[in-house]
């Protein structure tokens, strides 16, 4: 498989985009903060708190009978939330391509809200009897995973015989966990230092993605190739030290409040949903956070563009950009385009773009990966693991936990338990003022 | 069809959120600049420049040959970007759901990019003899599209006999109007003072959308009920004014920079990405303008909320909520959730969630439909266009063009052309520093 990458940070270097940028005084200045955040975590590392640059190393040997099984199925469905289920989604669609069910005798699908419409196109999609179903919740008890799964498992009691062999749980604890305990199902647990949102690369991600046709041991050989990088103590060498300290030093003296990754590629769409809860969720706490958005090229310069180039100066981009397309076309009749392959315009697209948001102060990162497959997509996993956990230590936060989403969860339970929003909330006088009908 | 919406503005008010909302002596202080902004946006109307307000009068008896012409068809493929092409996916998957081609015997297809993985995926997916093209740019020269279109035209001729019969255009002007006329395909065209942004209940979103199984009369009669409410002078009244001055607000008096839009349907995420367009490229320049935000609940809970909650007091959120959906699935064996439906979670959640919020002191909107249907649609779609074109009077700035993105186009075409980016851009001497090799 093809595997060179490139990091490249040009385009934030005040020579290129003005005050906008930095220089490399502003990286020295901040050399001790950064050399002790390194520090930090990888004495976090030493002391066994970050399990997800352990299980990198781990035997893969454990899902191979699952593979087999996998086997005898003809539908998956994957469910749960979040970081439960992100990460598979993001290697499945990376490697799979967006129209894959349509192509494939194996179809498989995402189960990740509570959407009862979603929930009931699904189950009418299958035919459960030839259905094999992940349910994956590190804690056992997340409220939309254990509401899919027993109407899932209701309709498997009723029609399948020896229903127990159609699924596979991946809990610690919890409701989830006893169940498949009692009633037998297949089981894989996670390391309990692994946070949900730095799972992929555990059973979260690699039990079901090895039932879908994904090379996962070349998926763990780009990560442990980026381990390797990103261990190097000298940041001009490593790449996800440096993008966390650029990223770090726009936010903290430039005002670049968002982050805007923009692959230009269909594929990496995904990938961008799996970094937006690994930014957000691991940086944003304490008042603090950058606010990640996802943007997909070359469309998206016919919808966001125009602010990024001429709104407010709060944004750096970081490009995603493949060189070699699993597919091409020729483009014939034309003008300018004429004898042109689509990938050409696709990257022609990409570096004007990056052109004009530079020469509008605009700083901007690119990650150009030769070929986007198993290998590339997981140096890309793991860089962006350990640029999030760098960027923690730089802003001086904990990035492995999210403490303020647990209100919101009480609520609702409190509500589907019989209680009224007034009497959890005290809004009653307001509500009926400041409404329009329409 | 049940057409009841709600528009609540409750927890934006200082009562329920604090500081970081607004107060009713806010909204009177810029009393004269409300009523200026909406004067102003009137006398555009009378002036014939606001096409988008006229079109939802249109006769649409124009498009009732086409969709007789359409049921020769087992597929359908929509060439556009932007403007052109977002509207009508959103409707599209509004009214028939994420799933809708695994079920339908007519598949529709959106090629939307100028990834060479897609097109080719989507060219391998449908019989060409049996599928209906739509290629649409209103000034008849957007590369992307007519890439795309030289493609698939080139396999037209090769393999469709009067290949010209499975194809529309929708082009005001440039190369597509004429191969149109040269090659006599049914033709439609698009008022002169409609933008592309503003277009989706024009032809550009009309034809199409009659293809497709979509009550358009419906959609268009929901429009005209939400235009009645938006040409209402009292802001208590008219609640696209209202949401315009309370985003103005919060955005110019607190630094409410970032506007979430947040769905508790998956249908209507796509909704959220023709919301993303209208704000970003209306409302981004002169270094202004918020960033927009689609997020979609419950499922982003677990991947945004612990941001919204705990990190940079940045952000004003429009959840959006149905409180009937076309499908319902009971839950049963289990503690809470037990003989709820998961449209009561679902719901809950948005509640909890709307609640957590507003106590931590994030602003909040709500526009709660009764049913998600295209009625309740056209007046979603209506209310934001007006919402939009508000709060571009409110900024004092142009809502209805897009400058800045026309620098990156020249720069893509002289690519193509042959020149380089040294040539072009003069970065040549950095080239080769600041990148790491991975």
């Amino acid at each position: 498989m093809k595997g060179k990458c490139l990091f490249k940070y040009t385009n934030t270097i005040v020579e290129t985009v003005g005050n906008n940028g930095l220089s490399l005084t502003d990286i020295k200045n901040i050399s001790n903060k950064i050399e002790a955040s390194y520090n930090k975590l990888l004495e976090k590392y030493s002391n066994k708190q970050l399990g997800y640059m352990d299980i990198i190393y781990d035997d893969l040997n454990k899902y191979y009978e699952l593979m087999e099984h996998s086997k005898d199925f003809e539908y998956i469905i994957v469910i749960g939330m979040g970081g439960s289920i992100l990460g598979t989604q993001m290697v499945y669609e990376g490697i799979k391509g967006v129209y894959y069910n349509e192509y494939s005798n194996k179809k498989v699908y995402f189960l990740d809200n509570s959407d009862p419409e979603k929930t009931s196109d699904i189950i009418n999609l299958v035919d459960l009897n030839k259905t094999l179903i992940f349910v994956i919740s590190k804690s056992g008890n997340t409220s939309e995973t254990l509401a899919n799964f027993y109407i899932i498992r209701n309709l498997l009691k009723n029609n399948v015989k020896n229903y127990n062999k159609n699924i596979v749980a991946i809990a610690n604890d919890g409701t989830l966990r006893n169940i498949a305990k009692n009633e037998n199902y297949m089981l894989f647990d996670v390391p309990k230092n692994v946070g949900g949102r730095f799972s992929v690369l555990s059973a979260v991600g690699l039990a079901p993605l090895s039932c879908m046709d994904i090379d996962i041991e070349m998926l763990m050989k780009g990560a442990r190739e980026m381990d390797k990088l990103c261990k190097n103590d000298d940041i001009f060498k490593n790449p996800a030290l440096m993008n966390a300290a650029i990223h770090y030093i726009l936010y903290n003296n430039n005002g670049k409040t968002i982050s805007v990754l923009m692959p230009y590629i269909e594929r990496l769409h995904k990938f961008g949903m799996w970094y937006r809860q690994l930014w957000a969720e691991s940086l944003g706490k304490d008042g603090k956070g950058q606010t990640p958005i996802v943007s997909v090229g070359a469309k998206d310069q016919h919808s966001q563009l125009q602010l990024y180039l001429d709104g407010p100066r709060d944004k750096i981009i970081t490009f995603l950009k493949v060189n070699n397309f699993k597919q091409d076309l020729y483009i014939k009749d034309s003008n300018y385009l004429n004898n042109h392959t689509l990938s050409e315009l696709i990257n022609a697209e990409q570096e004007g773009s990056e052109a004009a948001l530079t020469s509008k102060g605009v700083p901007n990162v690119s990650i150009i990966l030769d070929e986007l497959n198993e290998y590339t997509l997981g140096k890309l996993i793991f860089m962006y693991e350990m640029q999030t956990a760098f960027m923690g230590e730089l802003l001086e936060i904990n990035a492995f936990d999210q403490p303020a989403v647990e209100d919101g969860k009480k609520i609702t339970r409190e509500l589907l338990m019989g209680k009224s929003i007034e009497e959890l909330t005290g809004f009653k006088s307001l509500n009926n003022r400041y409404i329009i009908e329409m």
